[in-house]
């Protein structure tokens, strides 16, 4: 296990990784005038994975990308990442090997160093995820600057990963082919760049909960309300309305701009689309309201991705 | 169990850290011209610790010890920690909470500040804990710079984590007093920055397997042998010269000097011992080699720490 962890190592290199596996710690030097970005992605089976729906590649890669898609949502560039992997005894070395090899995958495109990490025996598999990233000093686009007036835009299209979870729990038999986002999201890494390159965010969150959750990050960080135009919504093929406002895992950007700025209709390759608009925070509405097709606004609630030991 | 951690999170604050919890990814801003350090410890339960055995207090200060000896043991500052924590549905909120406040104890005294994490529910209580840290460019103390004709020291006494461990298998019941260095392991930051500061060690590791692990560790990665004077092994009160030599937890630095560089009996509070020599790799010898009473040189295998689920 440990030798497959070490060359997964060897595969991916990032230059700012000074020293990776070998030592008590890694050693990363960060360019000149950077700031650090760290986040960390926990991934247990049953409560974020099945065995019998989710290939063991799948689950790599989809540990991963969660943590690539957090680097993302500050306008950052991933470095490195560290793997902890706790595995029951029983597993088949071929589970590990695989699930590696997705992980690896996503590592190599998008250039980031598997610079540590830990193994252990586990009940269930545990796979802890951080990746390290870095962002010019200052820069990182955080949550807490949406003003009253942004517009808010997402990218690409929403409720599809939620959409095939529903499937998968009414037992239909799905493929997990490479270009289900279910099953591969694709961090918008590159999309993230752009947007703070660009000083075009104001604030931005990745769609890991869904937007009814994370566009409330955004409205409590930054102390104002939203109102979104349910029929501006994209919406994945196959989805509805209902799993694009409320699922989870697309792991596409949500982000406002300035009234006047100019937003292209793509950036980074992914489609761009305007859903509504920043409003001051009132105490006596819900932070985000929808408005729906007879012109009349909702409260929407928070529910959210609430994982799948809750939402089965 | 969040705002715990968010609880937490405000109790120790450290100046690197930008923005803590609370957006996608921290942020931390590190001194100019300081490299970054990153260690990962996963810590489950049956396998790093047990409840019966371990008091919630002492299983979130062993969690986090172990990430700060590894910063230690890299002559590194301790800047921040990242706490993902998964749990079983029908954990007592007790023993979370006094989880979290060991945890904080230790961060407290050594300025580390909590700056995120994730939760999760899970089969058996899992800690993966990160630590970050700085260190001036290029100044890191590796395993990799032990040269032949170096004196080998640790600091404090060894083997008495393994002895208190022994005896709990042996059905003894012990009070985990906070000075019992098993349950409340003391890392040796203080010790590790002195000995970078004053460009005395050329490599340096923390005992946390045990010295005929982490010696053997230092071995490979300088490409050398070593020998150790059994007569010479600082042995904890309790303890034996085969758990000094194998038993792991103790925390304490183990580092090479250049054979003229004088190296004071004390360092940072702790005792320093000089317990061997290191020599030039030799195919057909074992990479350490004990001297016994007898005068007798014998090979000493790692065997080390090999968890509870091994060496119960």
């Amino acid at each position: 296990m440990i030798e497959g962890v070490r060359r997964l190592a060897q595969s991916s290199r990032n230059k700012a990784v000074v020293r990776g596996i070998g030592d008590d710690c890694a050693v990363l030097r960060l360019g000149r005038g950077f700031d650090l970005l760290a986040t960390t992605d926990l991934c247990i089976e049953k409560v974020h994975f099945r065995r019998e729906w989710h290939p063991p590649r799948s689950v790599g890669h989809r540990c991963l990308a969660r943590g690539l898609s957090d680097i993302a949502a500050m306008g950052g560039e991933p470095l490195a990442c560290f793997l902890s992997l706790g595995l029951p005894p029983g597993l088949p070395q071929k589970w590990a090997d695989q699930f590696l090899r997705g992980l690896e995958a996503l590592a190599r495109r998008f250039k980031v160093q598997l610079a540590g990490g830990d193994t252990s025996s586990a009940g269930n598999i545990t796979a802890d995820i951080v990746v390290l990233g870095q962002v010019p000093t200052g820069k990182a686009l955080l949550r807490s600057r949406a003003r009253p007036g942004n517009r808010i835009f997402v990218t690409g299209d929403l409720g599809g990963s939620a959409a095939t979870l529903h499937r998968l729990y009414s037992r239909a038999r799905i493929r997990p082919s490479p270009s289900n986002r279910h099953f591969y999201p694709e961090p918008r890494v590159a999309a993230g760049r752009w947007l703070r390159e660009h000083g075009l965010a104001t604030a931005l969150i990745d769609l890991s909960d869904g937007i009814s959750v994370d566009l409330a990050h955004i409205c409590q960080e930054s102390g104002v309300a939203a109102t979104i135009d349910s029929g501006r919504i994209p919406i994945a093929q196959g989805a509805t309305l209902e799993l694009a406002l409320h699922g989870g895992e697309d792991y596409e950007l949500l982000f406002t701009a300035p009234p006047k700025k100019k937003v292209p209709a793509r950036i980074a390759g992914a489609k761009v689309t305007e859903i509504g608009v920043i409003k001051k925070a009132a105490n006596y509405t819900a932070a985000i309201q929808v408005l729906g097709d007879n012109g009349q606004l909702q409260p929407l609630q928070p529910r959210g991705w609430q994982h799948f030991s809750k939402s089965g």
